[in-house]
């Protein structure tokens, strides 16, 4: 069984992903919403939340964990792989994002866009620089020597999409000045780097144009996913295989239910749990 | 010393009311940040949260505690005052709106505007009720026979206030999309259900007009409280004075100076606390 978890919703834009490439394996899903949004936390606080996850899910029989948030994932990944050792595999969805935008950059210019969490912790612009030198290949003879990241927090984006405003004029101002910098600054690639993001990937698209290549980073983990098994087929032998979904929530099975369907595209019921 | 919390910032705009006709009480002021927004919670979560901050201004000496959120006192006062039976007194900032609103209003349609936790409540429709044969004598000879409330949840304005948006265009369009059905009503009074809302006092005055009275619940728990201490002198005489003010968070002390300065108007420093 894989183990999935976010703050909330956003990490069933991933598990969507995912259902779509593997929908014979057995899945966990875990929404943390007691203590949403994980980007208003500290990072102490963060790596406590993440660590209970993480417990629970094992206890529950997952043999692969996805963080399948990004404020988690650029916090706190390496302070729980640090836990468990291996055991079992815990990934996160920023470094597929990041690698898969490194391929992608024609010439070097890459923009990021996520909550004022994951902007702040600065990983992005860490885990680029460490992979940089193995996968940046620009096509494009105006090329960097080496990339430029522009980073943006949109925290307005999140409670918008939980709104259900994905197409409203107000969403489309708030993005449009949001993306702006980016814009100006020509970037040719864009990693969506928040799980929310993916809904709005439509009107994203338009603002920014045809010439900048969008990287949803639920997509880029799953791509991922499938070269992490290429090379570990003993964790791939472990993941059971009935088609099974279970889902909890640490509050509000009802909204759990609501904005569920609005992400994963259909209806789920989530059991509450205390963790 | 006066205990005040809420579950980050916008408890300080009561504490700033407060400051303003008590400047030589003592106040201890609890942002429970951690576990911030209240509105996305259940209400036995909430109910357990609230019972926490209590106990831990209580052992800190407090002898009158201040719910200085609208969810919390909606959702989770009766049950907390239910557990303390009087020892310390415990006030939330609902009843003073309520009682304000069934005084001022001319011709009894009163709006409400909050989070969609406050609303879904349906706490200000039950005090109203309660209040209602008591005190609403409408002036207008046009007045209903019995009040009628319009309720209207604003999911989006916290987030907007904590960004900092008070005169963006996008919060302006958001405000009057949020206000139209309540001045398509003809509300005569208004009640800021939410204690973030102060800071959008001048928006929302724009907005609905100089005919329509606007009620926050800041101004009046503050005014409430007079007439509270002039009925229990008891209580009054615990009250230190010392003009001493403490401040503690459950989480990020950044954060908390950053928008404390905000919605407070001055600097302070919130010392973090494990509750």
């Amino acid at each position: 069984m894989i183990g999935i978890f976010d703050s909330g919703f956003g990490g069933l834009t991933v598990m969507k992903e995912y259902l779509k490439k593997y929908p014979e394996f057995d899945y966990m899903y875990l929404g943390d919403q007691a203590n949403m949004p994980y980007g208003s936390h500290s990072k102490e606080r963060l790596n406590k939340l993440v660590v209970q996850n993480v417990d629970f899910l094992v206890n529950k029989g997952c043999k692969l964990i996805i963080i399948a948030c990004n404020t988690a994932s650029a916090d706190a990944l390496r302070h729980v792989q640090n836990i468990y050792k291996g055991n079992p595999t815990i990934l996160g969805v920023l470094v597929p994002a990041v690698e898969n935008s490194l391929k992608e950059t024609r010439f070097g210019n890459i923009g990021v866009i996520g909550t004022r969490g994951t902007i702040n912790s600065n990983a992005y612009k860490r885990e680029i620089e460490k992979y940089e030198n193995d996968l940046y290949k620009p096509t494009d003879k105006r090329a960097r020597e080496s990339v430029k990241l522009y980073q943006q927090a949109c925290p307005l984006l999140v409670p918008l999409v939980e709104e259900g405003l994905i197409k409203a004029t107000v969403t489309r101002m708030i993005l449009k000045n949001y993306l702006r910098p980016l814009k100006n600054a020509h970037i040719d690639t864009l990693i969506l780097g928040c799980t929310h993001y993916p809904l709005l990937q439509k009107e994203i698209t338009r603002i920014m144009g045809k010439n900048c290549k969008i990287i949803s980073s639920a997509q880029a983990a799953t791509y991922a996913i499938g070269s992490y098994f290429e090379n570990h087929p003993d964790v791939l032998n472990l993941i059971t295989r009935n088609g099974k979904r279970t889902y909890y929530t640490t509050d509000c099975p009802e909204r759990f239910a609501d904005l569920g369907k609005r992400f994963l595209g259909e209806v789920i019921v989530g059991e509450k749990v205390e963790i």
